[in-house]
């Protein structure tokens, strides 16, 4: 079962010819979450083929326009198709204004409802959830109110083996309390314990964005131990004063809050326009975490069981 | 000196991963008039490495989203690249309000003003001149209120023969008087008529913006004669019910109002994703009118003197 990630646009404010303004989607066993909407998002999807329709969660980190210009389109667009499914924003509380004003120029009726769920800007929130992934706000600390976002999957079951049900005839009404760690009291009256019984299930796995944000230690808490990382760098340690003016990373605090997170990897994008390559951002990165990459539009990175 | 028209985006009212929504640039002797804004524009106009800074005039025809939704994205590029120049925007007064609300969002003070012209839909009507360009907007027929542009150079003064400034010895004072027409008296009292005296200047150049309308033969009379004419096709004959329904043209309306016009050259597109191929819509605007082409993002179109 998928849990993947799709780079759509991994620029910083200003989009080069190359990259677009942020926005990701995460396909976590079939759900899409579509992560920040930049301008050009629904172009950036239709090129991926991801289907519109199977976008219902979209997650909106802060109200700068490179974070969420391209929402209005990619909603006139579901409207224009005719979806019907209703559309959940998580977004700082003013994008509901920004966004009204401009539905009022839609054509037509509108088949869904736009619903929106403010933000917490104060500590870390479960913001969704259903029976197998769950979605954790975290404040970060930017030049505006700004949330970094964690998904990820909720621990599955263990695994009975086979082997065990035949030997022990353990009745099916006891399964589902085993798989969920019950020991097993024999027909003779002899406890089997559950170690015996299963095969530990696989780690959920994880995924954290962070936005953009200064060099921001608090976060690692929440993300502890995330399989896959994405925080921004926008200068490199070349240009920390810029960075510390503007609220930014360099990619050297990405690298330290993935090292401090002991993240499985690091992705890391966002890159000022001032540079003309992204090398020195990789070699920066990896003097201290070797397993980054440098993000890519259009690129998808998988994590596996 | 250029009168050049590139198309940035030629799509419908959803865009595809070939086609961005409607947007266009037009230089006219070193004028660059952005012409509609549909999402993506400011990732279009890097890409033809076209400076920002010499963007100051931009027309929006209508307030449906794909001809206005990179407005703000492009705006708000001006602002972060520190960009000094006031904008003009010519559009329906409501989009101020609509562009207001996103403005309040924009990082740090902008350095240049944003002047709305509200156009006129009710009569054509001079919206933009210099020394030497002039811009006339005129109503279309859609389901809202929408303009078209016509962008034309003003005529020129004649050219004067060199070889009579000699035989004549025409004095430097009297030479403007000449290339605008006059006659020109020698010191024997011979009247040396201004025909002879000069050859005539280039005949203006013009474009036509004939954005999202019906089949309007009422605007032949603006633009007759245009050397350039977009006229939008989102439909072909097959779906006129469509069309007429949508308030909009098929193939064959744009090739009858090119026709009408004496247009010296037609550009169709706003093509419908209903449609795979664009090849119905050229051969159906062909067999009217064989100089016919189909918008290509990307491609740029001269007006040759």
């Amino acid at each position: 079962m998928p849990f993947e990630l799709t780079i759509l646009g991994s620029s910083s404010a200003i989009p080069t010819s190359e990259r677009y303004p942020t926005a990701q989607v995460l396909n976590v066993l079939g759900r899409f979450f579509l992560i920040d909407c930049g301008e050009g998002t629904q172009i950036q999807i239709r090129r991926q083929k991801i289907a519109f329709g199977k976008i219902k969660h979209i997650f909106i980190s802060h109200l700068h326009g490179d974070h969420f210009y391209g929402l209005i389109g990619l909603i006139s667009t579901f409207n224009l198709l005719g979806l019907k499914n209703d559309i959940h924003i998580y977004s700082p509380s003013q994008l509901k204004d920004v966004i009204q004003t401009q539905l009022d120029f839609l054509k037509g009726e509108m088949q869904f409802k736009v619903i929106f769920h403010p933000l917490n800007f104060k500590k870390p929130q479960l913001i969704f959830e259903d029976k197998k992934v769950e979605v954790i706000s975290f404040p970060l600390k930017h030049s505006i109110n700004c949330c970094g976002f964690l998904f990820r999957e909720k621990p599955k079951e263990a695994n009975i083996k086979k082997e065990c049900i035949e030997q022990y005839q353990i009745p099916v009404a006891q399964i589902r309390a085993i798989k969920q760690g019950a020991d097993f009291l024999t027909a003779e009256g002899e406890v089997v314990p559950n170690a015996k019984l299963t095969t530990p299930p696989p780690p959920p796995r994880s995924y954290a964005f962070c936005s953009d944000t200064a060099f921001y230690p608090q976060v690692v808490e929440t993300i502890q131990g995330v399989n896959l990382l994405y925080h921004e760098a926008t200068f490199t340690e070349e240009l920390r004063d810029w960075a510390e003016r503007t609220y930014h990373s360099t990619a050297l605090d990405a690298a330290k809050t993935a090292q401090m997170a002991h993240a499985g990897k690091l992705i890391i994008g966002h890159f000022s326009t001032r540079y003309k390559e992204v090398e020195p951002f990789l070699e920066e990165a990896q003097t201290i975490f070797s397993n980054t990459e440098v993000a890519i539009d259009g690129k998808t990175y998988s994590v596996k069981k």
